[in-house]
C-alpha cells in the first residue's frame, strides 16, 4: 500500500499550516511541497480546484491526498481528498478498437481493477474499417457524427460501470485511452483525412494530456485523459500500449510483439532499440473468410483435430455450443491438420482423393464441409472453400513474409528471438504449433510463445498504476524506428516462397 | 518590425511541408519548429485549435503566423493565422484598480496601444473598500456576485474597444491583468476570505496563465490572461506591474517606488535586491478630507500658490474650471503654501493672526477659506479644516516614516537613492516640492523624483509586448523580500518626529 502510494497517482500530504511567519498562499503552499516530493518542475492546478482548495485545506487540516496526473514534466492536480475518501478516487482505462471499445474502472488507490465492460464500437455503422470511416469523416457533419457515436459510447460505458460499482462519475479523476491512429483522432474529434492520402499525416503524434471535459467525457471536471502517442499513421497507441504491457522495451534479450487483424502490426527489440513495421495481412486472420467466418464467440469453431487414418474432423468450439463460425484461429488449426493430414497438398489445394466425400462443387468452386447440417447451429453444412484456403495462406505468406523483412532488417534471425508475443483476440486463440504447421510463424520452440490477450487496455490499465509508466511510454513513442515495407522484388520473392506449406525452403521448418 | 516580431508574442514558422519520408503530424511538426526557434522545453496547442490545424496550414501553405504566450517554461500557441492577417491580432492590457478599472487594446503586431478605455469598478456599489468587499464575499452568494460584477464590466469595456477599433473579440488572443491580492482573487472568483484574516494567507500567489474562457472573459475561445503574481495580501500583482514598469529591478543603483492610496506600498531596490512594504497612510491622500475632498477631476484643485505679502490664495483646477474641491496632491501643495507663508505654524496649526478674515469657526472647529462662495463651482465657500489638516499632518508622518523605516531597513540613507518614482494618479499631480517642504517626501534633488502615472496598466502592457518580460515578472515577484511593519516604539518615535514641518529635525531638509 505505501509503495504504490509512492509511484501511483495518488499522493498523501501533509502541509506546515500557515503563519504570519510562512504566509506563503495555499496552492502555492501545495505547490510546494508536491514540486520537493515529486522532483517535478511544474505542478498545475486548476482554476476549478484553486476555487475549492482553501476550505478543503482547512476542512482537513492540511492533511490532504492529492490524484495527480504527469503531461511530461508537468504535473497536475486532478484532485483534492481527505486520506479516509481514497477509497473512492477512480481511473478508468479505455481501448478504443476499430470493431470493439473496451473499459475498465481501476480503483487508484490500490490499482485494481474494479471492473471491466464492452461495447461494438457504434461507428459500425458508419463504416466496417478505418478507411471508410475516414471517408465518411469527410462528408459534411461526418467527423461530428463519427466523434459523437464514440463520446456517447464512452459516457453509456462509463454510467454501467459506475452503476455497477456503485460510484459517482464524480469519482473519476483519470482516464488512459489507448486506440489505433485514426481511432484516436475520431475520439479527440481530429479530422483523420491526411492519415489517408500520402504522404499520411496525423494531425497530432503526442496528444499528451487532455481535458476529459473538453472531449465531453462525463466525470470529475477536473479529470484528465492520457491519450497514447502514435509513431504515425500506420502505427498507433493502441500498440504503443502493447509494448508497454509486453514489456518488450525493457529486455535484455530481443523479443518480437505480433498484433494481427486485417493489418499485422510487428515489433522488434529490446531495452536498447525498437523497430516496427505494418503491413496488409488479408482479410483472413479476422473473420474475413466467405461463409461461415465469425469474430470469435460462442459457438464459434476456435480448434480442429483431424484424424489421420479416418479423415475424420473433430471440432472444438467456444463455450461448446454447436458450431456455427469459425475464427482466425480457428482456420489456422483448420488450414494446418488438413495439410498434415493430406487432404490440402504443399499449395494449399484440396486434394480429392484424400477429402473424398467432404468434397463438394458450388459455382465451380470446391467447398470441403468442414461440420454436416446435422451437427451444425445454422442446420446447413459449414463448408470452406478452395477461395477461402487461398486467401489463408496469401495472408499466412504475408505474415512470413513481414516477419522475414523486419528480422532480416535488422541483421538476426528468428531463432535469436527469446519471445514472441502474439497479442490481440487471435493471440489469445492461436495454436503456435498449427501456424507453425501451415509457416505462419517461424518453426521457435513452442515455449517461447507467449499469448497477450488484449495488450492495448493492458497497457492503458498500467498507465494508471503508476507515474513511471508515462515516462516509459513517451521513450516507447521515441524509440520506435519505423519501417517502410517496400513492396520491392526482395519482398514479393520471399512472398512467394511463402505462398507454400509450409514454405519452400523445408529447413526453415525441420 | 522584425525585431519586435523575435521578442512579441507573433513569430512567423515556415514549415517544411511533410513528404513520404518525413511524415511527422501536422501538430508536432509545428511544435518541433517552436521548440527550437524559442529554445522551449514545452509547446503546447489546445484541443479547439489541433482541430482546425491541419486545415490552416494546407491554406497556408506551411507558412503561418503563431501566436504566443508563456506559462514558465511552457509556452502555448493561442493562435495560428496567415502572415497577411497579423493586423487583427490583439491583445488587453487590464488594470483592475478597486475603484477604476482601465484596459487597453495593444495590436500585437507591432506592440502598440490602438485604444484605451475605462470604467468604475461596478463592485464599489457592494462596497468602497477592499475590506468591505472581502465580507461582501462572505456572504451567501457574495463571492459569485462579486466576480459577476467585474466580469461583466470587463466585457462591456472589451466590446466598447472593439466597437471603437471595429475588430472582433475573436481577434483578442491575449489579456495580461493586473490588480492588487483582493481585486485579483475576485477577478478569478478566488474567496479572498483568508485575505484579511490572520495569518493573512491569499488562495494563489503565481496564478500564471487562465484560459480566458474559464474566466468568463469574450475574446478568442484559445486566448489565455497572464494573471500578474502577488508577493503575499498587501503586495499585490499592481505594484509588481509597476516595478516592471519603473524597471526599478534592473537599475544600476538604489532607487524608490511609492504608490500612495489609502495604503502607502513601497518598493526599495536595483538589479540586485529588492524589499517592499506597506503601511497605511491614513485616507488624507485619497480624496478623504472632510468637505473639499475629491479624486482628481475637472474643477479639482491641483496647484496652489499663495502669495507670501497679501496672503492670496491663487487656485489652478484641473481643465480650469471653476473649483470644487480639492485633490491629495493639491491639499499636499496648500498645506506647503499655508507653512511657507507662516498660515500654519510647524505642528499644522492655523495661525488666527495671519489668516486674518479667511478664518471661520464652525461647530467648534476652525476652518480656512481656501475659495470663497462667488469663485467656486459649488457656489458656497471652500473651506479646509483644522482637523483636515491634523489628518493630512499624520498621513504625511506616516508616509515619511515608512519611508525612514525601510531605508533604514537596509542600512542606506535617502541621499542614496538615484530615482524616487512615484506611481498613481498621486504621482502624476504631485509637485515634489510641496511634498518636501511640508516633509512628507524626502529632501532630494528635484531631478531625482519622477512621475509615474499608473504604472500597473504600464507594466500589464509592456507584458503583451515581449516575451521576454514575462521571466522578469516571476524574477521580480521571486526577488522581493516583504518588510513586515512592525508598529514597535522605534517606529511611534520616528512617527512623532515627522508629525512637524517639516520635521523635528531640521537637518534632513535644510
Amino acid at each position: 500500500m505505501m509503495n504504490e502510494k509512492n509511484t501511483g497517482w495518488i499522493r498523501h500530504v501533509s502541509l506546515t499550516p500557515p503563519t504570519l511567519q510562512n504566509n506563503t498562499a495555499d496552492a502555492d503552499r501545495l505547490i510546494r511541497e508536491l514540486k520537493t516530493r515529486l522532483n517535478a518542475d511544474a505542478v498545475d492546478i486548476d482554476l476549478y480546484l484553486l476555487k475549492r482548495l482553501p476550505d478543503l485545506l482547512r476542512r482537513y487540516e492540511y492533511n490532504v491526498d492529492c490524484v495527480l496526473f504527469k503531461d511530461r514534466k508537468r504535473w497536475l492536480v486532478t484532485g483534492v481528498t481527505h486520506s479516509k475518501d481514497t477509497s473512492s478516487i477512480y481511473g478508468l482505462a479505455v481501448d478504443i478498437g476499430t470493431t470493439r471499445i473496451v473499459m475498465r474502472l481501476i480503483d487508484l488507490s490500490t490499482g485494481r481493477i474494479q471492473a471491466e465492460t464492452f461495447s461494438d464500437n457504434p461507428q459500425i455503422s458508419a463504416g466496417p474499417d478505418i478507411l471508410a470511416r475516414i471517408h465518411f469523416a469527410d462528408q459534411d457533419g461526418g467527423l461530428d457524427r463519427l466523434n459523437k457515436m464514440i463520446i456517447d459510447a464512452l459516457n453509456r460505458m462509463i454510467m454501467t460501470l459506475c452503476d455497477s460499482c456503485n460510484i459517482k462519475q464524480h469519482n473519476i479523476y483519470l482516464l488512459s485511452v489507448a486506440g489505433n491512429t485514426a481511432m484516436t483522432h475520431l475520439f479527440m474529434g481530429l479530422s483523420p483525412r491526411w492519415i489517408i492520402r500520402e504522404p499520411y499525416i496525423p494531425v497530432i503524434n503526442r496528444p499528451g494530456l487532455v481535458k476529459a471535459k473538453e472531449l465531453g467525457i462525463k466525470v470529475n471536471p477536473m479529470a484528465r485523459a492520457l491519450i497514447f502517442p502514435n509513431a504515425g499513421s500506420y502505427f498507433g497507441g493502441d500498440l504503443i500500449a502493447g509494448i508497454l504491457f509486453s514489456g518488450l522495451n525493457k529486455t535484455e534479450d530481443t523479443a518480437i510483439l505480433v498484433d494481427v487483424g486485417t493489418n499485422a502490426e510487428v515489433v522488434l527489440g529490446n531495452k536498447d532499440w525498437l523497430v516496427a513495421c505494418a503491413g496488409a495481412a488479408g482479410p483472413a486472420m479476422e473473420c474475413g473468410v466467405t461463409g461461415m467466418g465469425m469474430m470469435a464467440g460462442p459457438g464459434v469453431i476456435d480448434q480442429v483435430v483431424i484424424d489421420h487414418d479416418t479423415y475424420n474432423i473433430r471440432l472444438h468450439t467456444i463455450n461448446n455450443m454447436p458450431p456455427e463460425g469459425i475464427c482466425g484461429s480457428g482456420l489456422i488449426d483448420l488450414a494446418a491438420q488438413l495439410f498434415l493430414c493430406g487432404m490440402i497438398d504443399i499449395k494449399g489445394k484440396l486434394v480429392p482423393s484424400i477429402c473424398g466425400s467432404r468434397l463438394k462443387e458450388k459455382d465451380g468452386i470446391r467447398h470441403l464441409v468442414v461440420a454436416y447440417a446435422e451437427d451444425s447451429a445454422t442446420g446447413s453444412d459449414l463448408t470452406i472453400s478452395q477461395a477461402d484456403i487461398d486467401s489463408l495462406i496469401r495472408s499466412k505468406a504475408a505474415m512470413y513474409t513481414i516477419l522475414e523483412t523486419i528480422i532480416s532488417s535488422v541483421g538476426i534471425s528468428f531463432k535469436d528471438l527469446s519471445t514472441f508475443y502474439v497479442a490481440g483476440t487471435f493471440g489469445s486463440f492461436i495454436n503456435p504449433r498449427s501456424a507453425i504447421s501451415i509457416g505462419m510463424l517461424p518453426d521457435l520452440p513452442i515455449d517461447r510463445y507467449k499469448s497477450l490477450d488484449n495488450s492495448s487496455i493492458g497497457g492503458a490499465t498500467m498507465a494508471l498504476t503508476s507515474s513511471e509508466y508515462l515516462d516509459e511510454i513517451d521513450n516507447i513513442r521515441d524509440r520506435i524506428t519505423y519501417l517502410e515495407l517496400n513492396v520491392n522484388q526482395e519482398f514479393m520473392n520471399r512472398f512467394n516462397s511463402a505462398r507454400f506449406l509450409p514454405h519452400t525452403d523445408p529447413l526453415l521448418f525441420s
